[in-house]
């Protein structure tokens, strides 16, 4: 596989992607135009005008991009596509279309050949096992949990660290995570902000420059260093 | 309908359910005994752990709880209750067993015959028309986000104002709130942890010292003062 499964599209007091387009023409080598699936739509802007963004983004590293709203069957664009982006958005919406559009298993067998994928937020919680460790709110019905399995664990984007000198009483992202493995077993990396998995061939990797957090069932959390081999963690 | 829904069992430097306490004898008066759901089992606490706090609480008010898992058949357990209380944690998990132990059904229509019941948090959330604003993860998938609808409206417990320093890039809870009115119609309560929603006979009233924020579909966010009716809100 050929992906980057990044924690956020957006560095405070950047532009969307700035950090990501350095890395887009390696990951998309030779590719003639990315599929780019804007269902998430973030605080329900269309998909054109999300399209329109991104498309603006990856014109800076001289890449093209279509939505895929824009083809009559979604399935078959997909089937036919050379690489693909996912934008963050509401992942509970990202994956009711996913389905609702056949696209999850076309998308799952594609990516898993080979064809070069970036995730950004909910396009990367799709990456794992389930998004059931998104932080979204649940505003559709999805006919089910299970998202692609590009890594054998499940992703927790946008990870934000307790903070201890708040009154608020909503439960830390820890505390949520937690509730997570009373019910499940995969464990969850928790990717902050600037970090990414980087899939290359059979092999995850932690990038960017911060650590990440690793959520075993029954563990105590523990912290990864930036290049963290994460392939085995399952 | 005889009913508080709480934004949150606890407040910061106070004990479990403090300031509810003194409301307690006045909303279950001659009660007998009151039936706790502990479902939503916080932090993956057990069954029996939530339902000794609950009732090491409710003590303190001279009000008897047993746990709704004590009793061999829930839903005739619901049937025959005087009085109920549901605790906060996972939402996802709540619903879940609500449906899963038949408990939803006869909840509503014990509820809906003014049956008094208490809810904090996740337990608050299940009182609006659906689940779908609730803050938790999707640690489980439930058959429906359909619940209570003992108001005409959906509650966001735990309601958090914007930080306006962080340099975090996840969705605001207010982003969150208008990616649910892109897809649903009904009005939102923001419920600040403080804040409780007084049911009593048809009336909905905003009780607590601080304002709460509605959102509708559409519609610039506002604050209401205490006190108001909210009992039109749809």
């Amino acid at each position: 596989m050929n992906a980057i499964l990044a924690s956020t599209s957006t560095l405070h007091s950047q532009d969307y992607l700035e950090y990501l387009i350095p890395h887009l023409p390696k990951l998309y080598k030779d590719v003639a135009e990315v599929i780019f699936i804007p269902y998430a739509r973030p605080g329900g802007i269309s998909l054109d005008e999300y399209t329109l963004r991104a498309k603006e983004a990856f014109a800076k590293a001289d890449i093209k991009i279509k939505g895929i709203h824009e083809f009559e069957d979604p399935e078959k664009a997909i089937q036919n596509a050379e690489g693909v982006f996912t934008g963050g958005g509401n992942t509970f919406l990202l994956v009711s279309e996913l389905y609702r559009n056949r696209v999850m298993a076309v998308l799952k067998q594609k990516l898993k050949s080979g064809t070069p994928y970036m995730g950004t937020s909910a396009g990367t919680n799709i990456g794992g096992l389930s998004m059931q460790t998104t932080n979204d709110m649940p505003i559709v019905y999805p006919p089910s949990f299970q998202t692609l399995g590009l890594v054998p664990f499940n992703i927790n984007p946008h990870y934000l660290d307790p903070d201890l000198n708040t009154k608020h009483k909503g439960e830390t992202r820890e505390t949520r995570i937690k509730e997570f493995h009373t019910l499940n077993s995969p464990p969850v990396v928790g990717l902050r902000e600037g970090s990414w998995l980087e899939l290359s061939d059979n092999k995850v990797t932690l990038k960017g420059d911060l650590t990440a957090r690793i959520f075993k069932k029954d563990k105590v959390p523990f912290e990864i260093e930036t290049d963290s081999d994460l392939s085995d963690l399952n």
